[in-house]
């Protein structure tokens, strides 16, 4: 709660389109109740006013898919670990550190993580947690103890928190977890969803997160779907980020994961599902994942050597785009959308790929950054700066030297293919200024 | 000219390894007396200290190939601009800004771009310059007229300079310069030799740069190289970097544009030949260009289309590769790097590509954008911070949140494959700072 607000600056963006000397209105929940270009308001600003001057605001950039604490392991994998180096050996060191972190530890890498996403102008992270329990896999005296201390981090530094809880359960088909994997396990899916209803009560945002279906077997896979459809819960799930996930998939179901998934009952709602990666996905895949939303993570594809995501494929097939940073290696939303367009110019050889519609490509990109990414995480009322919606906004420094020559119309392109996180000013969450 | 100083930081770069307190005491002409551990200096400094405090001094980043006036369409050229939007059609737009540039309009956005560079940690850029005459061919009353331009805005900012002096004179194997492509064009070889003269009798350190066998015939190719060569001048040029260049090529000539340049004399020298992009060759092409550099230009590369450098396979045939900002969309020298590791990594699906010895990848991706480049350029005094060297350095704000949680150990890794230019905080060319 604050006091009604209005806000304006030189430039912002409202429905995906640039509007000069644009106000919103805002209420003391952080709803806004006008939007619209200042000249087009009749009366003066009510309550104060925050003019954030030559700046450009747009929606709050949406991470639609982190694990906070692998930013404690930024910069320590890029070594030769292994005779060959690939994702697989990079889980090995990831797992490593996972298994030392304390609930104190925890917050400490998650608030670091969060606050560094603030500062590159998200808003909004759905957190895909899976450190659940003792090292030795035993529950701490509240189960959901590492669970809380996400919450608590998130509360503390101010950005608006989805919290996807990862349900795991084995290494693969047939093979009991690793000792390494003991703490991300619940003993079943009732202990599981006995923790999310504990969460729900006490009024977290929860997504449920079968982990994969390498981690999951199809008998909890299938229980889970029912519960996240009867609950109307947005669910992830890391869907083919490697290609020996599908052979696994294929060799346990004779079938892709996202085939697996789609019989298990996860598609039955529209943008109900997330799909996180689905890098190694046919037209078949595509197909059924119409109408639902891959969650690519550009900067983390390439470093985990994953491959590209066939996004403008996923596009043409009616599949919604979102973006996560994944690893928070990099936190950097402009960098993500920036990758997954680049990524397309390098695969066809040709340029502007994942232009929507008229408004262009800037504004396509940043569709993809925020209104995609709240709803592929249940939220409605964010992503967008109209009335209604949360007013969550980054203020993108129009004076920044990057901008420099760059004109009013070119002004959105620029930022979303040429620019960096470094141009994000300030933040606000919920009609609060959350700039770190 | 300066006085003597001395300059400590807590961690700077020697030689490719990280030193803890190091301390370089460089002399008027801004050259390196000594350099080390300032433990093992005896003697306190002398002169001016210049402490950078909690930084991580590195070498200055070298731009090897860079269009500075392209710098004035950043942002501009991500709509929809043809039915079939490429290489091609950027390059219509692209020249068109070119022929609204008149002497001061070209100081103005040169100027522009070089701030940026040093901004970004870019101590020495190698200007690949090809707008030399006006708008209709004729030459203005100094046929010099805009590489002094060139050469003043380099001055003005204190950014090192070696002017990569374009020849440029058709369309194409048998066509006519095109008309927006006339003011790029000398009469003939002997009237850009004269002005190549001009240039370096006035003390610019000039390369000899024919545009790409597309725009230069092969006659004209033998006389530069033996030009070149007798001068022992680098020498750059465009390679293959769209695909239909090895084809006119191979029709033309019945060889690859590597081909040709290797018959027409351009790689006598070692180190002596810079091919820029190169990305349209294959295994004989690379056992041609051992010895030499290949410039890559990751940020330009994907964003026109232009496909990946094979960056791994140029290495184990034994030829260097360095960075360039080119088209200037993006000013940012760990970019450049990092996404040249990271197209190895979305190529090969595996991690730690371009790692060259026991120093690590972060090590071997600074020398790519440091020492590469200035060897590319013939500069063999700069792109370490060794004695005998010029101090050109760029300041990393070692306290920067991006940083956070990372220990020295991981400092240079996470630098160079987890930032961005934002975290550059100073620059020093020749002893003299030079922060914009």
């Amino acid at each position: 709660m604050t006091a009604p607000k209005t806000f304006v600056a030189e430039l912002g963006v409202i429905g995906g389109r640039l509007v000069s000397r644009p106000r919103w209105d805002v209420d003391a929940d952080g709803r806004i109740l006008r939007a619209g270009a200042s000249a087009e308001f009749e009366a003066p600003p009510a309550g104060a006013t925050r003019d954030f001057g030559r700046a450009l605001v747009v929606p709050g950039f949406v991470n639609a898919h982190s694990h906070a604490f692998q930013r404690a392991i930024r910069g320590a994998t890029h070594r030769r670990l292994a005779a060959r180096d690939d994702f697989w050996s990079w889980r090995t060191a990831m797992y490593e550190r996972a298994n030392t972190l304390d609930p104190d530890g925890l917050f400490a890498i998650t608030r670091v993580a969060f606050r560094e996403m603030l500062r590159a102008g998200f808003t909004t992270v759905g957190e895909f947690h899976y450190v659940h329990h003792q090292p030795d896999g035993r529950a701490y005296d509240d189960a959901n103890e590492l669970s809380w201390q996400v919450v608590r981090a998130a509360q503390d530094v101010g950005i608006r928190l989805v919290l996807l809880e990862v349900f795991y359960q084995r290494a693969g088909a047939g093979r009991e977890a690793l000792a390494e994997q003991r703490r991300f396990c619940d003993r079943d899916v009732e202990a599981y969803l006995a923790r999310v209803e504990a969460l729900r009560a006490a009024g977290v945002s929860v997504g449920l997160a079968p982990h994969s279906v390498r981690a999951v077997a199809r008998p909890d896979l299938e229980q889970l779907a029912a519960y996240g459809a009867r609950e109307r819960l947005p669910m992830h799930a890391h869907v083919s980020e490697q290609r020996r996930e599908n052979d696994e998939c294929l060799a346990e179901h004779g079938c892709s994961p996202t085939a697996l998934l789609g019989e298990c009952g996860f598609f039955g709602r529209p943008r109900g599902f997330t799909a996180v990666h689905a890098i190694a996905t046919d037209a078949d895949d595509r197909a059924r994942l119409r109408g639902q939303t891959v969650c690519a993570c550009p900067t983390t594809e390439a470093d985990l050597g994953d491959g590209l995501v066939e996004a403008s494929e996923l596009r043409s097939d009616g599949v919604a785009l979102a973006v996560g940073s994944d690893s928070n290696a990099i936190i950097d939303p402009i960098q993500e959308v920036r990758l997954l367009e680049m990524g397309e110019r390098l695969r066809s050889r040709r340029r502007i790929c994942l232009a929507g519609d008229e408004r262009g490509l800037g504004a396509s990109l940043l569709e993809i950054g925020t209104v995609a990414g709240a709803r592929s995480l249940g939220l409605d009322h964010v992503g967008d700066l109209v009335v209604g919606n949360a007013f969550d906004a980054a203020v993108i420094d129009r004076r920044h030297p990057l901008f420099a020559e760059v004109t009013d119309d070119a002004i959105l392109d620029a930022l979303l293919t040429c620019a960096t996180a470094s141009v994000v000013s300030h933040v606000v969450v919920g009609g609060v200024e959350r700039t770190p």
